[in-house]
């Protein structure tokens, strides 16, 4: 066994004093021929390995440089240097990797965050990008935890699919045809009878017609996979390939949904703040440095563990659509025609419109519900009046839309009239429908995008820089 | 708020007796007009519920059908029907939506799992199929549980890939460009310049490589996410849409990797015999039942819950592919040439190689490790002897290879030279290469085929039936 070790996050926890221990990590510094610190990834803290003088050769000693791989065994011992509560006195080391410090391009200096993204097989091994995918992992964890205690089942729909009626944006193709000379019909056009499903296939846009078969099974269930859109947007919004979380509940109306939403999304910022403090107090530290660059008008108001308190100790105001819209109509932006896009009943409001509402009028995040029909998907569940559906959309400051949702027409006659109007064909849907047609139930859901709730809660401005390899127009790398 | 209910674990878990509580679910069975077996979907068993005669008007009767969903309210009271402790004295009942019995697929009988599968968007809803998804739930969680607890972090490696080194099988195009007048290059060729990404791109069949570069930072790291297979086999063993596990650790040598695989697996299964016991009960008759039906030969020695019962009960044996070839050759069904591929040192073993070694010979787990180099990966560390690698592989009865991993070649010279010998482009795996360049350290890790595990706990035959949705060649419904 090689892995006889402990981990630093473990030594910097415990009570070691005393006890000889063996670390492995990478160096982050080395200064004086004698103070490396250490780091294994555990935690953004390194240890401090005192190497004696005298106790390497020259050769040695210059092969610990930074990034280079370390074996070291030594006593603990109670620390002099600040920031530091334990140190450890090497009494053996061990070289593994050699890293060259002339080709290394990861040097102790502050790098931008583009170059970082250059290199994303190696930014991991930074302060930043450390606390971000550690933050990542226990968000998807704090996911999990969630739902299982809540008795959902983790329901994985397919990532191949023959439909395409969620219209939720254009879609990339799968195939096995080759892309000269793919097989004809008769009648000239491409033979997809030929491809490997035996039809034309596409990425996945959504998970959640798949989710409803389950939920009328399993009353509650929740899907956590990748999703798809092949479009052209060059944001800091906006992957071609993100993960998406979304739960489906039978017997719930949409005041069940926005409930178990808020529930969902302070649970989540509770755990990280619980179990990742230390990442998220460097990283509150970050934006607080990247908020000085900027000109004072454009500064945020609250620091990010400031923000997510904020969230966490705070209900969700909840508005309507309407509501929304004359609140907009109202405001000081609007009258100063400050809005670049139109504000009226019926729009699909843009990212400025959003941002007014949560950064500007409410100051936290707002559900907002009762859209109108027309800017809304075919199976969200049509109102009493006839012109607006129990959809819901959570939007959060700095991040927009963070959610969405809804709940879903359950009654048979009404959804095969939506389909009809919005051009759905019911046959090819047919497996969907038997869910109204057989004991249908009241039931709704919702969408969380996972890298916008993991950008709000690193304070992380680009949506590539919360994904370990982001996918973007022109851009496949690793 | 729509949803105020109980659920049906909870109820049959708890002390409810005098209470009045409301539940909500779908009709299994509704017998003499009074007697209601009412299922959620959160267990398999059902609550009964006894509707007094003259409650109901006789229009209401006739909607209480098999699948129908209801509301009822009532008191718990004790139960003198067996299997059950207590029962539901309904006050008010509500049917949610009807179920037409003569159109209903799901009828109160054993349908068989070929028909099941044909509409398996209903299939959810039987007790066969409830019992398997529950599990598949909790064996996901329990991945998740025993990574968390170890401090490996979750990461997403990509899916969409334009790397297609690892070599691992055929691969699935991702395509935006036209089947039909796709852009060309002057050469004539397709012009991938012009795709989504600027280059062509696949579905990934491996989180391997990318899953080495988060170790490189982290130490330790697993991925969970869908893998595909461009393959046509038409078998009860593969699909071409699946969910693989891989955890990948740096400091880590085969002895260490073997160590966490066992345990991995023994955890998984000591976490399903806990927190699905009933269902693994149900499980285990239907099999039982299963086998009765086959000739004596073909039975299985073991019930299910046995077998598992055994796993966790005893250490997996360990032997080193050259024993595993010596016992072959040595064997009764070898000497009788029952063997259909030959045998000798050298060979990928076959199916019926492997299960005579695992379901015969040892009859529970083995690990096989130092395969052949010229079967195996490019990445797999060369043993001393110059012509064997540290792989690994974890053979399962009834299931065959289960866990596929190797300690991975750490060594810069001795990777470069066995990806010239493989004729695999260094230049295009830089990214990978810098891993070794830069504090390089022993590694390793394994992939885990979430499928067959769960085929392995549930004792289902067919791949097909535990996935929700399977995609095979020919085959892409829902």
């Amino acid at each position: 066994m090689f892995n006889k070790r402990t981990k630093i996050k473990t030594l910097l926890a415990g009570e070691f004093v005393g006890q000889d221990v063996t670390v492995m990590g990478w160096v982050r510094t080395f200064r004086n021929n004698q103070f490396i610190a250490l780091n294994d990834g555990s935690t953004n803290n390194n240890i401090q390995v005192v190497v004696a003088l005298g106790m390497l050769d020259d050769a040695t000693l210059k092969r610990i440089t930074t990034g280079a791989s370390l074996k070291i065994t030594g006593e603990v011992v109670a620390s002099l240097g600040k920031g530091q509560k334990v140190e450890i006195q090497a009494k053996s080391l061990e070289v593994l990797g050699d890293s060259d410090a002339e080709k290394y391009p990861l040097q102790p200096k502050k790098h931008s965050l583009e170059f970082l993204r250059e290199i994303a097989h190696l930014r991991f091994r930074t302060n930043t990008f450390g606390a971000v995918f550690r933050i990542r992992h226990s968000l998807a964890f704090a996911v999990h935890q969630f739902f299982n205690e809540r008795g959902f089942v983790y329901l994985h729909t397919p990532i191949i699919t023959s439909s395409d009626a969620e219209g939720a944006g254009e879609m990339f193709r799968v195939t096995t045809l080759p892309m000269e000379g793919a097989p004809r019909k008769e009648d000239g056009g491409i033979d997809f009878g030929e491809d490997f499903f035996g039809k034309s296939t596409n990425l996945t846009v959504s998970g959640q017609l798949e989710g409803e078969l389950g939920a009328m099974a399993f009353s509650d269930i929740y899907t956590f996979g990748p999703t798809f859109r092949a479009e052209n947007s060059n944001t800091t919004r906006h992957l071609a390939e993100f993960w998406m979380i979304e739960p489906e509940m039978a017997f719930y109306d949409i005041e069940d949904n926005m409930n178990l939403a808020e529930e969902f999304i302070q649970y989540l910022i509770r755990y990280a703040m619980k179990h990742n403090a230390e990442d998220l107090e460097f990283l509150d530290q970050r934006l607080a440095e990247e908020e000085k660059q900027k000109p004072q008008a454009e500064r945020s108001e609250m620091g990010l563990l400031e923000k997510l308190r904020f969230v966490v100790d705070n209900q969700f105001e909840r508005i309507t659509y309407t509501e929304a819209i004359d609140i907009l109509l109202d405001s000081p932006a609007y009258k100063k025609k400050k809005f670049k896009y139109e504000v009226k009943w019926g729009i699909d409001m843009q990212s400025e419109h959003e941002r007014y509402l949560v950064e500007k009028h409410f100051k936290k995040p707002v559900i907002v519900t009762g859209y109108p029909a027309a800017i809304k998907a075919f199976y969200m569940r049509m109102n009493e009046d006839g012109k607006t559906v129990a959809a819901m959309d959570i939007l959060a400051p700095g991040i927009g839309e963070i959610v969405g949702g809804s709940q879903r027409e359950e009654r048979l006659d009404k959804l095969e009239q939506r389909m009809k109007d919005m051009h759905i064909p019911t046959e090819e849907m047919s497996w969907y429908l038997d869910t109204r047609r057989f004991g249908t139930v009241p039931h709704a859901g919702f969408g969380l995008g996972f890298e916008r709730m993991v950008q709000f809660v690193t304070g992380m401005g680009n949506i590539r820089d919360v994904i370990p390899f982001a996918r973007t127009p022109k851009n496949c790398e690793f």
